[in-house]
């Protein structure tokens, strides 16, 4: 396709969105509880299917694998009790969440529970660790000389993945660990709870699984496809399941829990088949290279936001993709849609498959873009992604919010285009980008609407893994004219439509090469706290920031020569391999699924998006180990890998002989 | 360059190399001992690189490092003694071999010695271990209730690398361990020891490292370059260096040691640089497509076969390009010749360049042609390569055969046209293709002229590693014509010439699907041998078979769209990129840097080339383990990778979108 032609099938791709469409898509598959392994997430995969044929793809395809799943025993439920001192249980939180009204005669709402807990039924005095931090159970052992040695530990929900939570509890030797919902950080001042605002009631709960996976998928076949013939480790040898009870729980129970209680845990991990859902449209001139488009399907209850408001938005983008394809477009490279299962069980589906497909992808895929919840606020539009698509994301975000601007007078055109300040952060972790980027490398970026972080302090969103994530919630609330949700689709749907139709890749290494000076900066002045340890040990940065000049100078000299070279596939490979290069095939230190050397989650801050995740970890050790010189030989080490890692990205723009 | 021409050019190509060139380059390169880290290697260095300019490359660069080498303590020689009770030295072993006719003059010459050995003067027993194998070990221990612990264990060489019997001997608990040459293994019946002939004196001892690095390179920066800004490991988190002295002597020594002796061993480690030449000539077309031949310049002494009988071929093979050059030629693929250094102290230039250029070799390089030396033996012509190379080898050696009878009535001709059986085995390990072939997944082959395997019974060629590798030990025995040394030049510059400039690359997916079924039947057919185990633990390949006919079915229809579909790069990438499908991320257990599936060397007989070494294993490890039941769970979980990746290289044949 040229240029022209291209520029107005784009124009004609974003027109075809609609807001009454994406409520229809919305509707349709909010209307029953759909959890991983189950059998309603499997008609709502076997429909999308059919309609994504219907759409008009070229093929559609599902795909099953067999991964651990965990759900609470139908006829053993879990709870915390009170006990007296003869051991008799005088209170008990409750069983399930107060049904909203409209789905009082749904069955199968699983109900708040902590996937991957362990069994068991320990009794102890309870412990109140905060959030659950290093930090926190740190202060609580050096400060308040408090030991969680044999208690049951309650922590609130926020700031850290709740997976490091249940981690840190169990290095405290904690025997059972209960978490809770705060309203310090799960209630939005003036708002009401749910059914009449969007707060989450007192009676509500966050549902979630607690495993620490680090990137490796399935806990039974990390680094492999969980396939028929895979083989499976047995639950001990498993990656990241914990060895105590878990449980979630609301606010109204939280604040009646005394000192001391009983958990009673009877979750049950089983190996259960799970399906993502593949549609392709084959590339015209470049079928061998891929852009993705994927986001999940699996809710932990009906999924009005988490997921479905994201899966409504991917519907959109296909069907729109399939008119243009009945107009005669083809696009330049291929498009694959992805409908991922089992994500709020870790991943899974997503990443089984980039294990499944993991030599195709390293070879071929130009980027990847996250569809997860399309709305967690009402502020404005918030894009994450790589620092080699800032450009890109800026040039989309200004002509979709002309077209918003155009057509509904959204603040998104004031908010983007008019400060010239897109809200455009690093990728952090927890959603199913993570095999994509963070494994393997592929250039990534995700896009949704938010919150106003700085006066909107909550986590998340209030009801957030609750059952009151509702169609209504977002059609009364979160988006009433569906146009956020339709801003979100154009973004999502423009990036994806460029990254597969432009002749030239529009991806931008002068923009990583700012990226990393900054980050660089940042983990320079870290360090920088501890003047007289650097000088006795000897760490510099020197040579980091050298390879960032390089770097720098090699982006320059790259997008130069591009200006006049017309060796398109050649340098459109050095700009879809540029993300490659950061990738550590050694992975970060006992992680060996997280090896991307700059934008890797931190060990002890998975959500945060420290960048440089190697040297970070480092230097937080440094606090806590017994042994100072040997802390700073892995700060030492850490920077050296970061130099190299840096270096050998620029070698990859240098002109190749 | 059309078919037609490029054609034309071989021809060219082939027949201006010239025996009495190539032993112009020997002579030239054989007069002083070039021991790595030396000056006089690096004299070597800088004569390469001014004549492969003067032969017309676009650029030659030296790429220095800084690696971990060891030499004897010049002031402390090495030595073994025998004892009396007193504690007198009553014999020692010589200080070094009798200098041959010529070399009188001669400084610099190493004495023998194991490199990387501990330093130490343990004194104790004397143990015989036979070849120093695992079974051999076990022998001792079984059969004969010779338990090795707390005493000096003596080793012949052979069979196995001379590292594997170093850890062997440690893990059986030896304090140290000497090394000889027994006549058995090295000495070729009814020949004279040289000068007379090329047998080994029995004055002469083989030099050699005795690291078990396992493709880490450098032992201080395993995983990164040796470079300025790298994190080095201390000595004693270094890779794969022997705890305990170790010393080689040779027969005339070893026949007088007695019960008792003392080792004295004062050999140093230091880190030292080194340097390789890497030369380029840019390819016209596809400039970002490598075709790599590389081989190492460092010699124990002279090097007169090990590895210059190799350099100098390489070095006609650059002269020759650079005529062809001259003549107006440029390949389509960009040609890059390597003289890497410090080859014998554990393939450290390579490996250390393989890790700076990671990225781009995994991205862009089509093949690694390997040359270390070109002749062991008087016999006829090996060739080892990845079954992908197989026909391309068939198709040229026959050529190649052509022209050598037509010039010379060699019996080539006869063994290798008429006989349509090439001599093409695997690759093991042991040379320079480690980290391309091994650590990174690049299509590689290597050639060399040899002996006759059934009547020639010993190991490599008898003078290995002595300072009896002269000039004239080739001169006037291995190949006084020089035409035997033409023929590998023939034969390797040949494989260079079709990878670069063949528009179809010469790989065949065919030949890697008929070894596949050949290694699969052979490994299952070794896990027979315990029919009742597998019957108990559920051990089957069926999944291993099923995915060979996937692949069988794959490469058929994948070489039958080759017919008809004229995507000449999308599919020259799918050829390129099936080397690199046999490549597990996460490396053999224990063994980060051995990747390739199907080829890396076992962990207990590095030379034999096994295939399916994961298996291969764990299979072994069956026989000795205190647990079967989790030895068979290792089975079965190697059985399914192999399976897996298997599948996972056929889904890379299969039509990309």
């Amino acid at each position: 396709a040229s240029n022209r032609a291209s520029s107005k099938y784009l124009r004609e791709f974003l027109d075809e969105m609609q807001p009454d469409q994406i409520r229809e898509h919305l509707r349709k598959f909010t209307r029953l509880p759909h959890l991983a392994g189950t059998e309603q997430n499997l008609r709502y995969a076997e429909q999308i299917k059919k309609e994504w044929r219907e759409f008009g793809l070229d093929s559609v395809e599902m795909v099953p694998y067999d991964v651990l799943l965990s759900y609470p025993n139908k006829s053993q439920p879990n709870y915390i009790s009170i006990v007296d001192q003869l051991g008799n249980e005088v209170f008990n939180t409750s069983l399930a969440e107060p049904v909203p009204e409209g789905y009082e005669d749904v069955s199968n709402i699983v109900p708040p529970y902590s996937a991957y807990s362990a069994k068991g039924q320990p009794e102890g005095d309870l412990v109140y660790v905060n959030y659950g931090r290093t930090e926190d159970f740190f202060q609580l052992e050096r400060e308040m000389h408090i030991n969680a040695t044999g208690k049951i530990a309650i922590v609130r929900y926020g700031k850290i993945f709740r997976g490091n939570k249940v981690k840190n509890a169990m290095l405290a030797g904690a025997k059972g660990i209960i978490m809770f919902s705060d309203p310090a950080d799960y209630w939005a001042s003036g708002v009401q709870p749910y059914p009449d605002g969007w707060n989450l009631p007192g009676g509500g709960a966050q549902r979630g699984n607690v495993l620490n996976l680090n990137g490796a998928g399935d806990p039974l076949t990390p680094g492999y496809p969980a396939k028929e013939y895979t083989y499976r480790f047995s639950l001990e040898d498993g990656v990241g399941l914990p060895k105590i009870p878990v449980h979630p729980i609301g606010f109204y129970d939280a604040v009646l829990l005394l000192k001391k209680v009983r958990m009673n845990i009877h979750t049950n991990n089983q190996v259960t088949r799970i399906y993502n859902v593949i549609g392709r449209i084959r590339g015209a001139l470049e079928p061998d290279r891929y852009v993705i488009l994927g986001g999940h399907r699996d809710a932990w209850v009906f999924g009005g936001i988490d997921p479905m408001s994201g899966a409504a938005v991917v519907h959109e983008n296909v069907r729109s993709a399939g008119r243009l394809l009945s107009k005669g477009w083809r696009p330049r490279r291929t498009i694959i849609f992805a409908s991922w299962d089992a994500e709020e069980f870790g991943l899974l589906g997503s990443t089984e498959w980039a294990e499944d497909n993991a030599k195709l992808l390293q070879e071929r895929a130009v980027a990847y873009i996250n569809a997860d919840s399309a709305i967690e606020g009402m502020y404005t539009l918030r894009v994450d992604c790589t620092p080699s698509l800032h450009t890109l994301v800026y040039d989309l975000t200004k002509q979709v919010s002309r077209f918003i601007c155009m057509q509904s007078n959204n603040i998104l055109y004031l908010k983007i285009y008019m400060s010239k300040k897109p809200l455009i952060s690093k990728l952090g972790s927890g959603s199913d980008f993570e095999a994509y980027f963070i494994r393997l490398g592929i250039a990534a970026g995700r896009a949704r609407y938010t919150k106003n972080k700085k006066t909107e302090r909550y986590s998340s969103y209030p009801v957030y893994h609750s059952v009151y994530e509702t169609f209504e919630i977002v059609e009364k609330f979160y988006d009433p004219s569906f146009r956020r949700l339709r801003a979100v689709a154009q973004v999502r749907g423009g990036l994806i439509f460029l990254l597969a139709d432009s002749q030239l890749l529009p991806l931008d290494a002068n923009q990583y090469a700012d990226s990393l000076r900054k980050y660089a900066q940042s983990i320079a002045q870290l360090a920088q706290k501890h003047p007289e340890e650097m000088e006795m040990y000897g760490v510099s940065f020197e040579f980091l920031f050298s390879s960032v000049d390089n770097f720098t100078v090699a982006a320059r000299d790259f997008h130069e020569r591009l200006q006049t070279i017309n060796r398109v596939r050649l340098m459109n490979d050095q700009l879809m391999y540029l993300e490659r290069a950061f990738i550590d095939p050694l992975g970060l230190p006992d992680r060996p699924f997280y090896r991307h050397v700059i934008f890797a989650p931190s060990s002890h801050n998975k959500y945060a998006g420290e960048s440089f995740p190697g040297i970070y970890d480092a230097l937080f050790d440094i606090e806590n180990s017994a042994d100072p010189q040997k802390a700073w030989e892995e700060v030492k080490r850490q920077i050296s890998i970061a130099a190299f890692t840096v270096h050998a990205a620029a070698m990859t723009l240098t002109p190749p002989a």
